[in-house]
């Protein structure tokens, strides 16, 4: 049957800014006018990557980089990433109104495809960055309708001409502010967090063969049914995550073909993403979550034609003076907070590769993040840019 | 990911001859050239179906139908439908070299959209004709890209002027030749079936309704994952048919969206096809199938939007004078035949409700059917268009 309601995702208010389409290149052009008011050059790298640098007393220093995302999920909210730049922003037009002159230059930083959601995988533009992918192979990568990043890049403009790299454009710290996207800061009633590390965690693409075959007529035990078996798999990934304290997996991209009612698929692909606490837990429940599909397959008479972990990022613990900077801010701010390791991921994944790097996380409704019903108040923004600043300028003294 | 193997799905023989599309427009050009030959009048309906028209002694009789279809599944044969037209083509042929002239006129037909694969439902062109789909209905009835069944019916010129009704263009009977689409002539080595009757089938198209909700960062407990939830109903859809004697069940079609690997789905759509040897059985196994869904959404949170049973064909009896007719020129040929219920759905179905209809099967290579490898011997079509031909002889001088 047709399906009607993919159309009205974002009726409800909420964004779809996926990675270089159309609203991304506005935003971008936005960005670029917002950081000339205050005093800053413009600088577009190769992944485009836009770094707003505002000069210092010794600009022969790499600037201190406060960066997060402009993009947006499919049908995301405008919270996620977006509350980092602005809080930069913020950060930016409080120096600038009172004429703060700082020891380091610094960068704001839009980082390009932060959320994986159209093309994968996620972090891409802070992973070129940090030398972890190539350009070449970042440009490659296709959506769901072949588009090409590389060309969406060129079309949207935002191809720049500054090498995309940690040593050729440098930083010396990365500070990053973020809505929690988790349920723990309004349970304990705090508005931010000091963000001390982020969770491992990888993401596979499997695709299955078994048979077309009639529906009206193979008996039911004569099958080779490939939505089925991708179904069980789907339910025993649930299972083994659910009975695995500390650990998640989730399935939320499936193909069928060939999409007819009466004939059974014969190929279906589907996507994993596991996480867990620690290295050592995700790679239990990689092998946990293998072991139950091989299984499954094996007793189905479907093949598991791709098995393919086609990115993983382990666990990632910031920088313990500049975790203890955000504190120290936080604390003297009088702001109740946390510690708390990051469920999600984040462009502070990758810096923290090869600067300095910390991150506050802001408190937001019900835990809620990847969805047009996203919120935090303005209040807790606000904080969450105050302990920024705060950090910025301990950093910046130190 | 990106899902690269969509394309290549007929590279192995099979079929992709789609209703309404391009090669459906060759090969009904190519049928028209072919009746031709053997003195035929060609008369399209409204719904496109075919009518290839030999006169007999007495023209003001409504002709006896011999039909079946030349459209196919997705990725599909070459013998389903197509081996009962090209059987009709042999009567035609065998009368025509011998100078035969029959008392009625003869009709060969070819029903549009038969498979219910790219437009749903089936039988749609027959079912048109027995007045069950208004021609308005049908042409409403989209393909998964929004196309419209009526602007295609249209762009490849096959929209005729005859009405499309049993009563403006009358049949006294049909018949028709198909593949069984099963295992049991195989398995009992016969060359052909007679078909008494065809089961119960129905199709449901549902959509559930979760949240979008961060892969990340949502606990396993606390998420209205529909992608899950969906997963669950087919492995339980499975479970209720494996233990209906008689009945079947199957899930073919899954669309989830977001379509993001980091957003659990927050809208699934599926369909159902379920079947069952009678209409008693049918209502059972459609009920339990409903109870089971019911009660995996509610633990799971999530809502049963759609629960849409949008087509159904109660199980069909084939007239007993016909089927007779079948019997005596099986076993007149010398052909070793056993009775059999169809499985499947067909044209017949729908002409059983307005004229004396009978179908013939032929043994097809390991019940495979909807896929590239179908396969009939040259000998057992042979044998089931010898049937044929006796059948309409009988029911000629009858
Ligand atoms: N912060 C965020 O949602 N990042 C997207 C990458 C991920 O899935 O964790
Ligand atoms: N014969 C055949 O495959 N018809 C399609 C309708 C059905 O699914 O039974």
């Amino acid at each position: 049957m047709e399906s009607s309601y993919i159309a009205d995702r974002t009726s409800d208010g909420g964004m779809n800014r996926l990675t270089l389409n159309d609203d991304d290149k506005k935003v971008r052009e936005w960005f670029i006018d917002q950081v000339k008011n205050y005093g800053c050059t413009v600088t577009v790298d190769k992944i485009g990557n836009i770094f707003a640098i505002r000069p210092g007393k010794n600009n022969a220093l790499p600037p201190i980089g406060l960066g997060s995302h402009l993009d947006t999920q499919p049908a995301g909210g405008k919270y996620d990433g977006i509350v980092g730049v602005l809080s930069a922003l913020e950060v930016l037009k409080t120096l600038h109104d009172n004429n703060v002159e700082t020891y380091a230059p610094i960068a704001v930083i839009d980082w390009t495809n932060e959320e994986g959601a159209r093309f994968s995988p996620a972090m891409m533009g802070s992973g070129v960055w940090a030398g972890v992918f190539t350009p070449e192979w970042a440009y490659s990568r296709t959506d769901l309708k072949g588009a090409k990043f590389g060309e969406e890049l060129e079309r949207i403009g935002f191809k720049g001409d500054t090498p995309v790299s940690y040593e050729a454009n440098k930083l010396s710290a990365h500070f990053e502010v973020h809505i929690e996207q988790g349920p723990v800061l309004q349970a304990e009633n705090k508005p931010v967090a000091v963000v001390v590390g982020v969770q491992a965690m990888s993401w596979f693409s499997v695709e299955l063969r078994g048979r077309e075959q009639h529906c009206g007529t193979t008996p039911m035990d004569s099958r080779a049914d490939t939505l089925l078996t991708a179904a069980q798999m789907i339910v025993a990934i649930n299972a083994v995550a659910l009975a695995t304290p500390g650990g998640l997996a989730s399935v939320a991209v499936i193909n069928a073909t060939p999409q007819a009612i009466n004939t059974l698929a014969s190929h279906v692909q589907f996507n994993i993403d596991v996480r867990a606490r620690d290295d050592a837990l995700l790679a239990l429940l990689e092998a946990e979550i293998a072991e139950k599909c091989e299984e499954i397959a094996a007793a189905a008479q479907v093949k598991i034609e791709v098995w393919d972990r086609f990115w993983t990022s382990p666990r990632t613990t910031f920088d313990e003076t500049m975790v203890s900077m955000v504190r120290q801010s936080a604390s003297d701010g009088g702001f109740a907070f946390r510690e708390i390791q990051s469920g999600a991921g984040h462009d502070s994944v990758y810096t923290a590769k090869r600067v300095p790097t910390a991150m506050i996380f802001i408190r937001c409704k019900d835990g809620i993040s990847h969805n047009p019903a996203e919120y935090s108040t303005p209040e807790d923004i606000a904080a969450g840019a105050e302990v920024l600043l705060g950090a910025v300028l301990r950093y910046d003294a130190y």
